[in-house]
Protein backbone atom coordinates (compact mmCIF):
# COMPACT_ATOMS: atom_id res chain seq x y z
CA UNK A 1 0.00 0.00 0.00
CA UNK A 2 1.59 3.48 -0.86
CA UNK A 3 0.38 6.43 0.22
CA UNK A 4 0.59 9.61 -0.77
CA UNK A 5 2.06 12.68 1.26
CA UNK A 6 1.88 15.52 -0.96
CA UNK A 7 1.97 16.62 -4.77
CA UNK A 8 2.84 19.98 -5.79
CA UNK A 9 3.27 20.76 -9.24
CA UNK A 10 6.67 22.06 -10.53
CA UNK A 11 8.15 23.04 -13.69
CA UNK A 12 5.10 22.16 -15.27
CA UNK A 13 5.26 18.70 -13.83
CA UNK A 14 4.72 16.99 -10.04
CA UNK A 15 6.87 16.69 -7.37
CA UNK A 16 5.31 14.17 -5.37
CA UNK A 17 6.14 12.38 -2.32
CA UNK A 18 5.11 9.11 -1.02
CA UNK A 19 5.08 6.43 1.66
CA UNK A 20 5.07 2.79 1.72
CA UNK A 21 5.58 -0.30 4.09
CA UNK A 22 8.89 -1.66 2.79
CA UNK A 23 8.59 -5.29 2.76
CA UNK A 24 13.07 -5.30 2.17
CA UNK A 25 13.53 -3.05 4.89
CA UNK A 26 10.66 -4.00 7.12
CA UNK A 27 9.73 -0.13 7.79
CA UNK A 28 7.43 2.40 6.61
CA UNK A 29 9.95 4.17 3.69
CA UNK A 30 9.58 8.18 2.45
CA UNK A 31 10.41 9.13 -1.53
CA UNK A 32 10.42 11.32 -3.65
CA UNK A 33 9.18 11.54 -7.01
CA UNK A 34 9.67 14.37 -9.34
CA UNK A 35 7.53 13.82 -12.98
CA UNK A 36 8.20 16.05 -15.89
CA UNK A 37 5.46 17.10 -17.94
CA UNK A 38 6.10 14.14 -20.84
CA UNK A 39 4.83 11.78 -18.16
CA UNK A 40 1.05 12.54 -18.61
CA UNK A 41 1.64 10.91 -21.94
CA UNK A 42 2.94 7.78 -21.03
CA UNK A 43 6.29 6.51 -19.68
CA UNK A 44 9.41 8.85 -19.05
CA UNK A 45 13.09 7.62 -18.10
CA UNK A 46 14.14 7.42 -14.76
CA UNK A 47 17.15 9.56 -12.82
CA UNK A 48 17.82 8.22 -9.24
CA UNK A 49 19.67 10.81 -6.65
CA UNK A 50 21.23 8.86 -4.15
CA UNK A 51 22.01 11.14 -1.40
CA UNK A 52 23.87 11.19 1.34
CA UNK A 53 24.87 11.17 5.27
CA UNK A 54 22.19 12.33 7.04
CA UNK A 55 19.78 12.70 4.25
CA UNK A 56 15.90 11.91 3.89
CA UNK A 57 14.35 11.84 0.67
CA UNK A 58 13.60 15.27 1.16
CA UNK A 59 17.37 17.13 1.25
CA UNK A 60 18.56 16.74 -2.69
CA UNK A 61 14.53 17.15 -3.62
CA UNK A 62 14.53 20.61 -2.18
CA UNK A 63 17.77 21.75 -2.63
CA UNK A 64 19.97 20.32 -5.94
CA UNK A 65 17.87 22.10 -8.21
CA UNK A 66 17.10 18.74 -10.52
CA UNK A 67 13.44 19.38 -11.45
CA UNK A 68 14.29 22.70 -13.95
CA UNK A 69 16.48 20.57 -15.80
CA UNK A 70 14.83 16.83 -15.72
CA UNK A 71 11.26 18.83 -16.90
CA UNK A 72 13.51 20.31 -19.62
CA UNK A 73 14.71 16.35 -20.73
CA UNK A 74 11.72 14.96 -20.22
CA UNK A 75 13.20 12.72 -17.51
CA UNK A 76 11.52 11.88 -13.83
CA UNK A 77 13.60 11.80 -10.93
CA UNK A 78 13.46 9.08 -7.98
CA UNK A 79 14.31 10.48 -4.40
CA UNK A 80 14.99 7.45 -2.16
CA UNK A 81 15.71 7.78 1.60
CA UNK A 82 19.18 6.93 3.04
CA UNK A 83 18.33 3.87 5.60
CA UNK A 84 15.60 2.38 7.17
CA UNK A 85 14.04 4.59 10.04
CA UNK A 86 11.68 4.44 13.24
CA UNK A 87 11.46 3.44 17.07
CA UNK A 88 12.24 0.11 16.07
CA UNK A 89 15.09 0.47 13.80
CA UNK A 90 18.87 0.21 15.29
CA UNK A 91 20.55 3.37 14.93
CA UNK A 92 24.11 4.71 16.49
CA UNK A 93 25.18 8.14 17.83
CA UNK A 94 27.15 9.21 15.38
CA UNK A 95 26.00 11.07 12.48
CA UNK A 96 27.64 8.59 9.88
CA UNK A 97 26.61 5.30 11.29
CA UNK A 98 22.70 3.64 11.56
CA UNK A 99 19.44 5.81 10.59
CA UNK A 100 20.57 8.63 7.83
CA UNK A 101 23.85 6.10 6.66
CA UNK A 102 22.77 3.13 5.07
CA UNK A 103 25.29 3.00 2.82
CA UNK A 104 23.56 0.96 0.29
CA UNK A 105 24.51 -2.26 1.33
CA UNK A 106 22.52 -5.09 2.77
CA UNK A 107 23.62 -5.89 6.95
CA UNK A 108 24.08 -8.85 7.34
CA UNK A 109 25.25 -8.46 10.97
CA UNK A 110 23.32 -8.05 14.23
CA UNK A 111 21.68 -5.76 15.08
CA UNK A 112 21.69 -4.31 11.33
CA UNK A 113 20.40 -7.12 9.42
CA UNK A 114 16.86 -6.73 10.43
CA UNK A 115 16.28 -3.42 8.91
CA UNK A 116 19.23 -2.07 6.89
CA UNK A 117 18.92 -4.00 3.78
CA UNK A 118 19.03 -0.53 1.22
CA UNK A 119 20.79 -2.30 -1.95
CA UNK A 120 17.80 -4.41 -1.79
CA UNK A 121 15.35 -1.50 -1.59
CA UNK A 122 17.08 0.93 -3.74
CA UNK A 123 18.09 -1.46 -6.97
CA UNK A 124 15.17 -3.61 -6.62
CA UNK A 125 11.75 -2.92 -4.15
CA UNK A 126 11.62 0.42 -5.12
CA UNK A 127 12.53 0.73 -9.01
CA UNK A 128 9.61 -2.12 -8.96
CA UNK A 129 7.00 0.03 -6.86
CA UNK A 130 7.83 2.78 -9.31
CA UNK A 131 7.51 0.53 -12.34
CA UNK A 132 4.26 -0.88 -11.39
CA UNK A 133 2.69 2.52 -9.90
CA UNK A 134 4.23 5.69 -12.33
CA UNK A 135 4.92 6.17 -15.52
CA UNK A 136 8.35 5.51 -15.87
CA UNK A 137 10.37 3.17 -18.17
CA UNK A 138 12.04 0.18 -16.97
CA UNK A 139 14.05 -0.10 -19.64
CA UNK A 140 15.27 3.83 -19.53
CA UNK A 141 16.97 4.12 -15.69
CA UNK A 142 20.24 5.65 -14.95
CA UNK A 143 21.57 6.92 -11.38
CA UNK A 144 23.64 9.63 -9.13
CA UNK A 145 24.42 10.34 -6.33
CA UNK A 146 26.02 12.78 -3.81
CA UNK A 147 28.87 11.54 -1.42
CA UNK A 148 27.45 8.62 0.24
CA UNK A 149 25.01 8.96 -2.54
CA UNK A 150 27.58 8.56 -4.92
CA UNK A 151 28.98 5.54 -3.56
CA UNK A 152 25.76 3.64 -4.05
CA UNK A 153 25.42 5.21 -7.70
CA UNK A 154 28.73 4.10 -8.77
CA UNK A 155 28.51 0.47 -6.93
CA UNK A 156 25.01 0.33 -8.05
CA UNK A 157 26.04 0.95 -11.85
CA UNK A 158 29.34 -0.95 -11.94
CA UNK A 159 27.32 -4.15 -10.00
CA UNK A 160 23.75 -4.09 -12.47
CA UNK A 161 25.55 -2.92 -16.01
CA UNK A 162 22.57 -4.28 -17.75
CA UNK A 163 20.39 -1.95 -15.48
CA UNK A 164 21.85 1.50 -15.69
CA UNK A 165 22.29 3.14 -19.01
CA UNK A 166 24.48 6.10 -17.65
CA UNK A 167 26.21 6.47 -13.90
CA UNK A 168 27.32 9.91 -12.57
CA UNK A 169 28.15 11.48 -9.02
CA UNK A 170 28.99 14.07 -6.91
CA UNK A 171 31.80 14.06 -4.78
CA UNK A 172 31.40 10.47 -4.04
CA UNK A 173 32.94 8.58 -0.96
CA UNK A 174 35.29 6.70 -3.74
CA UNK A 175 37.37 3.97 -1.87
CA UNK A 176 34.99 2.94 1.37
CA UNK A 177 37.15 -0.04 2.38
CA UNK A 178 40.22 2.54 3.12
CA UNK A 179 38.26 5.34 4.31
CA UNK A 180 37.28 6.36 7.55
CA UNK A 181 33.83 6.97 5.84
CA UNK A 182 33.52 2.96 4.77
CA UNK A 183 35.57 0.92 7.16
CA UNK A 184 33.80 1.38 10.23
CA UNK A 185 30.06 1.09 9.04
CA UNK A 186 30.97 -2.02 6.77
CA UNK A 187 32.69 -3.75 9.34
CA UNK A 188 29.03 -3.35 11.61
CA UNK A 189 27.10 -3.58 8.34
CA UNK A 190 29.01 -6.79 6.72
CA UNK A 191 31.44 -8.05 9.11
CA UNK A 192 35.18 -8.23 9.00
CA UNK A 193 36.18 -10.56 6.41
CA UNK A 194 37.11 -7.74 4.00
CA UNK A 195 36.64 -9.78 0.93
CA UNK A 196 32.97 -9.40 1.76
CA UNK A 197 32.78 -5.22 0.83
CA UNK A 198 34.70 -5.36 -2.09
CA UNK A 199 31.47 -5.52 -4.03
CA UNK A 200 30.68 -2.27 -2.42
CA UNK A 201 33.45 -0.23 -3.23
CA UNK A 202 33.79 1.90 -6.40
CA UNK A 203 37.68 2.02 -6.89
CA UNK A 204 37.97 -1.59 -6.26
CA UNK A 205 35.16 -2.22 -9.21
CA UNK A 206 36.78 0.17 -11.07
CA UNK A 207 39.51 -2.19 -11.06
CA UNK A 208 37.98 -5.02 -11.62
CA UNK A 209 35.67 -4.29 -14.30
CA UNK A 210 34.79 -0.33 -14.48
CA UNK A 211 31.30 0.78 -16.66
CA UNK A 212 30.44 0.09 -19.98
CA UNK A 213 29.17 3.71 -20.82
CA UNK A 214 30.69 6.81 -19.65
CA UNK A 215 31.11 8.13 -16.34
CA UNK A 216 30.86 11.56 -14.85
CA UNK A 217 32.30 12.66 -11.49
CA UNK A 218 32.24 16.62 -10.11
CA UNK A 219 34.66 16.60 -6.91
CA UNK A 220 35.16 20.19 -5.57
CA UNK A 221 38.78 20.82 -4.59
CA UNK A 222 37.77 23.09 -1.40
CA UNK A 223 35.60 20.04 -0.22
CA UNK A 224 36.48 19.41 3.69
CA UNK A 225 36.27 16.20 3.44
CA UNK A 226 38.43 15.02 0.56
CA UNK A 227 40.60 12.94 3.09
CA UNK A 228 37.06 10.51 3.48
CA UNK A 229 36.19 10.60 -0.51
CA UNK A 230 39.35 9.73 -1.38
CA UNK A 231 38.96 10.62 -5.64
CA UNK A 232 42.99 9.95 -6.26
CA UNK A 233 41.67 6.40 -5.67
CA UNK A 234 38.81 6.24 -7.99
CA UNK A 235 40.74 9.10 -10.80
CA UNK A 236 43.53 6.73 -10.69
CA UNK A 237 41.62 3.62 -11.05
CA UNK A 238 39.48 4.91 -13.98
CA UNK A 239 42.88 6.29 -15.61
CA UNK A 240 44.09 2.30 -15.12
CA UNK A 241 40.94 0.86 -16.80
CA UNK A 242 40.76 3.41 -19.34
CA UNK A 243 36.89 4.26 -18.41
CA UNK A 244 35.32 6.43 -21.09
CA UNK A 245 34.53 9.65 -19.46
CA UNK A 246 35.78 12.09 -16.72
CA UNK A 247 36.50 13.13 -13.28
CA UNK A 248 36.24 16.96 -13.08
CA UNK A 249 38.35 18.71 -10.09
CA UNK A 250 36.07 21.74 -9.65
CA UNK A 251 38.46 24.60 -8.25
CA UNK A 252 36.98 26.12 -5.30
CA UNK A 253 33.49 23.91 -4.96
CA UNK A 254 32.86 22.94 -1.05
CA UNK A 255 31.01 19.32 0.02
CA UNK A 256 27.40 21.70 0.15
CA UNK A 257 24.26 21.67 -2.33
CA UNK A 258 25.71 24.65 -3.67
CA UNK A 259 28.07 22.57 -5.14
CA UNK A 260 25.77 20.28 -6.59
CA UNK A 261 23.49 22.41 -8.01
CA UNK A 262 25.75 24.05 -10.00
CA UNK A 263 27.22 21.29 -11.80
CA UNK A 264 23.14 19.68 -11.59
CA UNK A 265 22.55 20.66 -15.29
CA UNK A 266 25.29 18.85 -16.58
CA UNK A 267 24.51 15.82 -15.49
CA UNK A 268 21.13 15.92 -16.00
CA UNK A 269 22.10 16.83 -19.86
CA UNK A 270 24.73 13.70 -19.25
CA UNK A 271 22.04 11.21 -18.69
CA UNK A 272 19.32 12.27 -20.92
CA UNK A 273 21.73 12.15 -23.90
CA UNK A 274 22.38 8.24 -22.59
CA UNK A 275 18.53 7.64 -21.51
CA UNK A 276 17.13 9.08 -25.10
CA UNK A 277 19.50 7.73 -27.43
CA UNK B 1 30.84 44.22 13.17
CA UNK B 2 30.11 41.71 10.80
CA UNK B 3 31.05 37.96 10.72
CA UNK B 4 31.44 35.18 8.10
CA UNK B 5 29.68 32.34 9.00
CA UNK B 6 30.02 30.31 5.60
CA UNK B 7 31.24 31.22 1.99
CA UNK B 8 30.71 28.33 -0.86
CA UNK B 9 31.42 28.40 -4.46
CA UNK B 10 27.77 28.39 -6.50
CA UNK B 11 27.37 28.77 -10.18
CA UNK B 12 30.69 30.10 -10.47
CA UNK B 13 30.52 32.94 -7.73
CA UNK B 14 29.95 32.78 -3.72
CA UNK B 15 26.38 32.00 -1.61
CA UNK B 16 27.46 33.38 1.83
CA UNK B 17 25.99 33.69 5.09
CA UNK B 18 26.77 36.50 7.38
CA UNK B 19 25.54 37.51 10.30
CA UNK B 20 26.28 41.39 12.09
CA UNK B 21 24.60 43.12 15.35
CA UNK B 22 21.51 45.23 14.25
CA UNK B 23 21.31 48.70 15.38
CA UNK B 24 18.01 48.50 14.31
CA UNK B 25 16.19 45.27 15.48
CA UNK B 26 18.34 45.41 18.35
CA UNK B 27 19.48 41.77 18.00
CA UNK B 28 21.99 39.76 15.83
CA UNK B 29 20.96 39.40 12.34
CA UNK B 30 22.04 36.45 9.72
CA UNK B 31 21.64 36.84 6.00
CA UNK B 32 22.60 34.96 3.09
CA UNK B 33 24.30 37.07 -0.28
CA UNK B 34 25.00 35.79 -2.96
CA UNK B 35 27.65 37.01 -5.75
CA UNK B 36 27.92 36.31 -9.35
CA UNK B 37 31.33 35.39 -10.79
CA UNK B 38 31.47 39.42 -12.15
CA UNK B 39 31.71 40.62 -8.61
CA UNK B 40 35.22 40.06 -8.59
CA UNK B 41 35.55 42.39 -11.02
CA UNK B 42 33.53 45.05 -9.35
CA UNK B 43 29.85 46.18 -8.29
CA UNK B 44 26.72 44.69 -9.68
CA UNK B 45 23.21 45.02 -9.08
CA UNK B 46 21.23 43.36 -6.70
CA UNK B 47 18.06 41.76 -5.92
CA UNK B 48 15.98 41.72 -2.84
CA UNK B 49 14.79 38.76 -1.77
CA UNK B 50 12.42 38.77 1.05
CA UNK B 51 10.92 35.52 2.07
CA UNK B 52 7.46 34.24 3.71
CA UNK B 53 6.06 33.26 7.22
CA UNK B 54 8.32 31.10 9.63
CA UNK B 55 11.46 31.33 7.40
CA UNK B 56 14.92 32.72 8.02
CA UNK B 57 17.43 34.00 5.68
CA UNK B 58 17.75 30.22 4.85
CA UNK B 59 15.47 28.65 3.24
CA UNK B 60 15.17 30.65 -0.27
CA UNK B 61 18.75 30.49 -0.06
CA UNK B 62 18.64 26.70 -0.39
CA UNK B 63 15.09 26.58 -2.05
CA UNK B 64 14.68 28.61 -4.77
CA UNK B 65 17.31 27.99 -7.06
CA UNK B 66 18.01 31.25 -7.52
CA UNK B 67 21.72 31.45 -7.84
CA UNK B 68 21.70 29.47 -11.16
CA UNK B 69 19.84 32.39 -12.87
CA UNK B 70 21.61 35.31 -10.60
CA UNK B 71 24.88 34.10 -11.80
CA UNK B 72 23.71 33.97 -15.74
CA UNK B 73 22.68 37.05 -15.85
CA UNK B 74 25.42 38.58 -13.24
CA UNK B 75 23.76 39.68 -10.32
CA UNK B 76 23.63 39.09 -6.65
CA UNK B 77 20.47 38.14 -4.67
CA UNK B 78 19.75 39.33 -1.08
CA UNK B 79 17.95 37.39 1.44
CA UNK B 80 17.80 38.65 4.69
CA UNK B 81 15.62 36.85 8.10
CA UNK B 82 12.26 37.47 8.30
CA UNK B 83 12.40 38.66 11.85
CA UNK B 84 14.47 39.76 14.90
CA UNK B 85 15.20 36.45 16.76
CA UNK B 86 16.66 35.73 20.26
CA UNK B 87 15.48 34.75 23.76
CA UNK B 88 15.30 38.40 24.54
CA UNK B 89 12.70 38.91 21.32
CA UNK B 90 9.17 38.94 21.90
CA UNK B 91 7.80 35.83 20.38
CA UNK B 92 3.88 34.66 20.19
CA UNK B 93 2.70 30.68 19.67
CA UNK B 94 1.37 31.27 16.18
CA UNK B 95 3.54 30.83 13.34
CA UNK B 96 2.03 33.95 12.06
CA UNK B 97 3.10 36.89 14.66
CA UNK B 98 6.19 37.43 16.12
CA UNK B 99 9.27 35.75 15.30
CA UNK B 100 9.53 34.64 11.59
CA UNK B 101 6.47 37.25 11.06
CA UNK B 102 7.50 40.31 11.06
CA UNK B 103 5.68 41.05 8.32
CA UNK B 104 8.37 43.58 7.30
CA UNK B 105 6.94 46.84 9.28
CA UNK B 106 8.65 48.97 12.09
CA UNK B 107 6.17 47.99 15.25
CA UNK B 108 5.30 50.92 17.45
CA UNK B 109 3.23 49.21 19.80
CA UNK B 110 4.91 47.12 23.10
CA UNK B 111 5.67 44.50 23.10
CA UNK B 112 6.87 44.44 19.77
CA UNK B 113 8.57 48.15 19.23
CA UNK B 114 11.77 46.68 21.30
CA UNK B 115 13.21 44.79 18.31
CA UNK B 116 10.27 44.73 15.01
CA UNK B 117 11.93 47.15 13.14
CA UNK B 118 12.02 44.99 10.10
CA UNK B 119 11.19 47.58 7.31
CA UNK B 120 13.61 50.03 8.23
CA UNK B 121 16.45 46.80 8.74
CA UNK B 122 15.42 45.81 4.96
CA UNK B 123 14.86 48.67 3.51
CA UNK B 124 17.74 51.38 5.18
CA UNK B 125 20.13 49.47 7.71
CA UNK B 126 21.09 45.95 5.49
CA UNK B 127 21.48 47.78 2.41
CA UNK B 128 23.35 50.35 3.99
CA UNK B 129 25.93 47.22 5.32
CA UNK B 130 25.59 45.40 1.98
CA UNK B 131 26.74 48.47 0.01
CA UNK B 132 29.59 48.99 2.38
CA UNK B 133 31.13 45.63 3.08
CA UNK B 134 30.24 44.21 -0.89
CA UNK B 135 30.30 44.54 -4.30
CA UNK B 136 27.02 45.59 -5.11
CA UNK B 137 25.91 48.78 -6.79
CA UNK B 138 23.41 50.91 -4.49
CA UNK B 139 21.97 52.76 -7.65
CA UNK B 140 20.91 49.09 -8.98
CA UNK B 141 18.53 47.53 -6.54
CA UNK B 142 15.30 45.46 -7.79
CA UNK B 143 13.12 43.25 -5.23
CA UNK B 144 11.02 40.15 -4.79
CA UNK B 145 9.85 38.02 -2.27
CA UNK B 146 6.90 34.92 -1.49
CA UNK B 147 3.85 35.41 0.70
CA UNK B 148 4.48 37.96 3.28
CA UNK B 149 7.59 38.68 1.63
CA UNK B 150 5.79 39.41 -1.37
CA UNK B 151 3.62 41.99 0.80
CA UNK B 152 7.51 43.27 1.74
CA UNK B 153 8.26 43.57 -1.65
CA UNK B 154 5.42 45.38 -2.96
CA UNK B 155 4.87 47.45 -0.21
CA UNK B 156 8.76 48.31 -0.64
CA UNK B 157 8.68 49.21 -4.05
CA UNK B 158 5.81 51.21 -3.97
CA UNK B 159 6.58 53.15 -0.96
CA UNK B 160 10.41 53.73 -2.63
CA UNK B 161 9.93 53.73 -5.75
CA UNK B 162 12.94 55.19 -6.84
CA UNK B 163 15.10 52.73 -4.87
CA UNK B 164 14.17 50.05 -6.81
CA UNK B 165 14.20 49.44 -10.43
CA UNK B 166 11.69 46.43 -10.61
CA UNK B 167 9.60 44.54 -8.54
CA UNK B 168 7.99 41.06 -8.41
CA UNK B 169 6.43 38.85 -6.22
CA UNK B 170 5.33 35.25 -5.85
CA UNK B 171 2.32 34.57 -4.17
CA UNK B 172 1.95 38.25 -2.08
CA UNK B 173 0.04 38.50 0.77
CA UNK B 174 -1.84 41.44 -1.08
CA UNK B 175 -4.41 42.99 0.80
CA UNK B 176 -3.04 42.62 4.48
CA UNK B 177 -5.53 45.02 5.76
CA UNK B 178 -8.21 42.87 4.88
CA UNK B 179 -6.85 39.36 5.83
CA UNK B 180 -6.66 36.73 8.52
CA UNK B 181 -3.06 37.60 7.52
CA UNK B 182 -2.46 41.05 8.61
CA UNK B 183 -5.16 42.59 10.75
CA UNK B 184 -4.33 40.44 13.28
CA UNK B 185 -0.29 41.11 12.94
CA UNK B 186 -0.87 45.05 12.10
CA UNK B 187 -2.81 45.51 15.14
CA UNK B 188 -0.37 43.97 17.54
CA UNK B 189 2.29 45.74 15.77
CA UNK B 190 0.95 49.07 14.81
CA UNK B 191 -2.27 49.61 16.85
CA UNK B 192 -5.54 49.61 16.08
CA UNK B 193 -5.75 52.93 13.93
CA UNK B 194 -6.42 50.96 10.18
CA UNK B 195 -4.83 54.38 8.58
CA UNK B 196 -1.69 53.25 10.22
CA UNK B 197 -1.69 50.20 8.02
CA UNK B 198 -2.06 51.62 4.53
CA UNK B 199 1.26 51.99 3.91
CA UNK B 200 1.82 48.80 4.29
CA UNK B 201 -0.45 47.21 1.93
CA UNK B 202 -0.07 46.37 -1.84
CA UNK B 203 -3.71 46.50 -2.86
CA UNK B 204 -4.11 50.04 -1.21
CA UNK B 205 -0.47 51.48 -2.46
CA UNK B 206 -1.35 50.38 -5.68
CA UNK B 207 -4.71 52.15 -5.81
CA UNK B 208 -2.91 55.35 -4.95
CA UNK B 209 0.17 55.07 -6.77
CA UNK B 210 0.81 52.08 -7.77
CA UNK B 211 4.98 51.59 -9.26
CA UNK B 212 6.91 53.62 -12.19
CA UNK B 213 7.53 50.34 -13.44
CA UNK B 214 6.80 47.28 -13.85
CA UNK B 215 5.48 44.51 -11.94
CA UNK B 216 5.69 41.05 -11.91
CA UNK B 217 3.68 38.70 -10.10
CA UNK B 218 3.14 34.98 -10.17
CA UNK B 219 0.03 33.18 -8.25
CA UNK B 220 -0.78 29.57 -8.05
CA UNK B 221 -4.34 28.51 -8.54
CA UNK B 222 -3.90 25.63 -6.05
CA UNK B 223 -2.48 27.98 -3.59
CA UNK B 224 -4.30 26.73 -0.23
CA UNK B 225 -4.27 30.26 1.41
CA UNK B 226 -5.69 32.11 -1.62
CA UNK B 227 -8.25 33.25 0.79
CA UNK B 228 -5.70 35.08 2.68
CA UNK B 229 -3.46 36.03 0.04
CA UNK B 230 -6.45 37.80 -1.55
CA UNK B 231 -5.00 38.09 -5.38
CA UNK B 232 -7.74 39.28 -6.64
CA UNK B 233 -7.94 42.18 -4.48
CA UNK B 234 -4.36 43.46 -5.94
CA UNK B 235 -5.58 42.40 -9.40
CA UNK B 236 -8.54 44.59 -9.31
CA UNK B 237 -6.74 47.31 -8.38
CA UNK B 238 -3.86 46.90 -10.90
CA UNK B 239 -6.09 47.38 -14.10
CA UNK B 240 -7.75 49.70 -12.05
CA UNK B 241 -4.52 51.58 -12.17
CA UNK B 242 -3.38 50.92 -15.41
CA UNK B 243 -0.38 48.98 -13.37
CA UNK B 244 2.56 48.41 -16.33
CA UNK B 245 3.08 44.46 -16.06
CA UNK B 246 1.29 41.00 -15.50
CA UNK B 247 -0.37 39.41 -12.98
CA UNK B 248 -0.21 35.21 -14.29
CA UNK B 249 -2.72 32.76 -12.83
CA UNK B 250 -0.57 29.77 -13.13
CA UNK B 251 -2.68 26.72 -12.90
CA UNK B 252 -2.22 23.96 -10.28
CA UNK B 253 1.09 25.35 -8.58
CA UNK B 254 0.69 25.76 -4.52
CA UNK B 255 2.07 27.57 -1.91
CA UNK B 256 5.41 25.47 -1.40
CA UNK B 257 8.85 26.56 -3.43
CA UNK B 258 8.16 23.98 -5.86
CA UNK B 259 6.28 26.64 -7.18
CA UNK B 260 8.62 29.57 -6.69
CA UNK B 261 11.55 27.64 -8.09
CA UNK B 262 9.85 26.62 -11.31
CA UNK B 263 8.74 30.55 -12.17
CA UNK B 264 12.45 32.21 -10.74
CA UNK B 265 13.81 32.09 -13.97
CA UNK B 266 11.30 34.48 -15.50
CA UNK B 267 11.62 36.81 -12.44
CA UNK B 268 15.34 36.92 -12.44
CA UNK B 269 15.58 37.79 -16.22
CA UNK B 270 12.72 40.54 -15.88
CA UNK B 271 14.43 41.94 -13.04
CA UNK B 272 18.12 41.64 -15.13
CA UNK B 273 16.44 43.57 -17.85
CA UNK B 274 15.67 46.23 -15.83
CA UNK B 275 18.61 46.37 -13.44
CA UNK B 276 21.19 46.22 -16.97
CA UNK B 277 19.04 48.81 -18.15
Amino acid sequence: MMKTISESRCFGGVQGVYAHDSAVTGCAMTFGLFLPPEAREGPVPVLWYLSGLTCTHENAMVKAGAQAWAAEHGIAVAFPDTSPRGPDVADDEAFDMGQGAGFYVNATRAPWAAHFRMWDYVTDELPRLLVNAFPVDEERQAITGHSMGGHGALTAAMNLPDRYRSVSAFAPVSHPSRSDWGRRQFAAYLGDDESDWAAHDSTLLMRAAGFPGEVLIDQGTADAFLDRLMPEALAGAMAARRQAGQMRMQPGYDHSYFFVASFMADHIAFHAEALWA
